[in-house]
């Protein structure tokens, strides 16, 4: 299997570059150890790792969830004796081609040969058409149906037939760990999992509004967690629940209405805040974008920052609209698990306040046991490994 | 033209959908009188706003630029007489469509009518291989290669053949203004498009650091504003171009090697904010990803987070690979600008520090007249009306 960098990891200097490929080829291992994915070789060279392994596509499905990969190659592995490029060229397109297919071969070279590139292409191209004469194939270089693609390093070769797109981004752990605000909805889980594409692992808190949602949004959240961490494997599998109802209730009946949402999700960052000091993170990730909803206008935005003092709010869907958030989110599977039938939040208040006033936020907070409510909710907080 | 809001503007409760409807409306208007572009007719109805024009191509080339629209569709204007609506699209298909093509007509319909919207479809496809016989057209209702498009409303009804996919987002205005830090490279421009697309009215800041740079990037990140300022016809073109050289010449001499880019993009957060109160604006908007360069790592940006101090710094591309940014850069017309030929900032240190501490970097700012720096740099900021 040829496995691709993400082209950004290979622009970086030489330093942050080996880094980042050592991080990658660990982060591999763990992976492929943790389903038992048998491989009897790993190595990285060339700006590549290649992996040997019998059963290709079970290596293949365990690949597409490991950050830092932008795409990978099932290859059949050669000598760079252009005999045996043609030949083993030969028995991928007999097996892989239809009759009648029009095909292409590509190579790329690296280091010292007796014949050139251009060689390779035709020298396997004229084989493959007299050897499969019976299967009626035909060249066509600009639009083919079926490329052979030769790569020769040194006094190896690698054929093969398909590139498999993978997620990009950096090897999780390049980052430092951030905390991740996740409820049972669409959003949180894109968020989160953009985090992780950057690098971060991520450690989910969930809020936990039992009895105002129910049960189901709990396991609802507790899924799509599972679901994140199978892309961060070998890392913190750790999952925060906080006990939020309560604070929730007085905010709900003690707070002007139209602030409920807006106090709920400032406590909710001075929660994430204590846990980020806890657990050694360096940011808190929420699933916000403008316009979103009504705490989430740019102006609530900013009433909401200045809950948190001592860690930054990092938005990864700020810009996103819904529709292209949901797509990701179908992508990576948690679409699913979010659209589950569950109770929402009933706390909302019918006109929530759009352009909330900081000064007003404040006083409405001067008037409740804040810091109190905070500490409860810290030390309640259920510590869950999934 | 047919003009369909963004999907998320149709989920919004009543009164939010109305006011973003207002507001796109206007942003309309605004937009076709900048670029004297006539028609005779504009209505917001039944969720949908339809503009009458003579110079339909015109039309179709100014609304792509303007969020809040998710698609629109050049159309004709009929009766709800199934007649002329079947005369209609003979006219339409005759004109459009190549001898030999499959084809296939779609209704929607809304209102009380004689006929219902399967009718229209038998009818009008009926009339058409009736009276285009000589083109030699058939009916495929899966994968036609023409579709004839009829939406009847009450006693109006529509026909068209083409969608054109918009930017969506939320009409420019729905929020509150943000200071956006907008360089000569290829990222920061995306990152203000994003809150434009959300529907913040921006202003740019660019931060020149001549003598260190040259008048080009100068040069480019204007022109890149000006190309921005085509997404919000009709609101702020206002720029401000900030003397940043000295505060970098100081850092780049005075402070630790390591720490010159964090410096200077501290510098930069606390002049925006600065600028921010002067303009009336919510946040901050920055290119940075998290990881793309050494002072974005997660740590990083979290010294940098601490320097704004009652504004959020909004960072819609924390998620983005480069590639992705890129992709967008192309599509909004920005990549070709901020890839012209400029000289590079040549401050930044060849070991910049990935993991600042930030005591450190306040030690740092301790021994420079930082206050002092920040007021003259304000002082002698340059506004440009673009």
């Amino acid at each position: 299997m040829i496995v691709r960098f993400s082209g950004e990891i290979g622009i970086k200097g030489e330093w942050t570059r080996r880094a980042h490929e050592r991080l990658l080829l660990k982060n591999i291992k763990n992976t492929l150890t943790h389903y038992r994915v048998d491989y009897t070789e790993i190595v990285a060279k060339r700006g590549r790792i290649y992996i040997e392994a019998d059963n290709v596509e079970r290596l293949a499905s365990r690949l597409p969830t490991i950050f830092g990969i932008s795409s990978i190659s099932p290859a059949k592995h050669t000598t760079s004796h252009i005999e045996e490029i043609a030949q083993t060229s030969i028995e991928m397109t007999s097996k892989e081609t239809k009759n009648g297919s029009s095909f292409a071969v590509r190579c790329h070279r690296v280091g010292t040969h007796s014949y050139s590139s251009m060689d390779i292409c035709r020298k396997t191209g004229e084989e493959i058409l007299t050897k499969l004469r019976g299967k009626h194939l035909h060249v066509d270089l600009t639009d083919p149906q079926f490329t052979v693609n030769v790569e020769v390093r040194d006094a190896d070769a690698y054929v093969f037939t398909q590139t498999i797109r993978c997620a990009g981004g950096f090897p999780v752990d390049s980052q430092r760990k951030v905390v991740c605000l996740l409820s049972g909805g669409i959003d949180s889980p894109v968020a989160c999992w953009l985090a992780m594409k950057r690098g971060c692992p991520i450690v989910p808190v969930y809020f936990d509004n039992t009895p105002i949602t129910d049960e189901a949004t709990t396991a609802k959240a507790i899924e799509t967690a599972k679901k994140l961490f199978e892309w961060s494997i070998g890392y913190s599998r750790r999952m925060y629940i906080i006990p939020h109802g309560q604070n929730l209730e007085i905010f709900a009946q003690k707070g002007p209405p139209k602030l409920t949402c807006i106090l709920c999700k400032r406590m909710m960052y001075r929660i994430a805040e204590r846990i980020a000091t806890a657990e050694g993170a360096e940011g808190i990730v929420t699933g916000e974008a403008i316009g979103e909803q009504a705490s989430q206008t740019i102006v609530n935005l900013r009433v909401l920052n200045e809950a948190s003092k001592d860690y930054p709010i990092h938005r990864p869907l700020l810009g996103f609209d819904k529709i292209e958030t949901e797509a990701i989110a179908k992508k990576i599977g948690t679409f699913e698990i979010s659209t589950k039938k569950a109770k929402g939040c009933t706390a909302a208040p019918k006109q929530p306040a759009t352009q909330a006033k900081l000064d007003v936020v404040k006083k409405a907070e001067d008037s409740l046991p804040i810091e109190t409510m905070v500490e409860t909710s810290v030390q309640a907080a259920k510590i869950m490994t999934l």
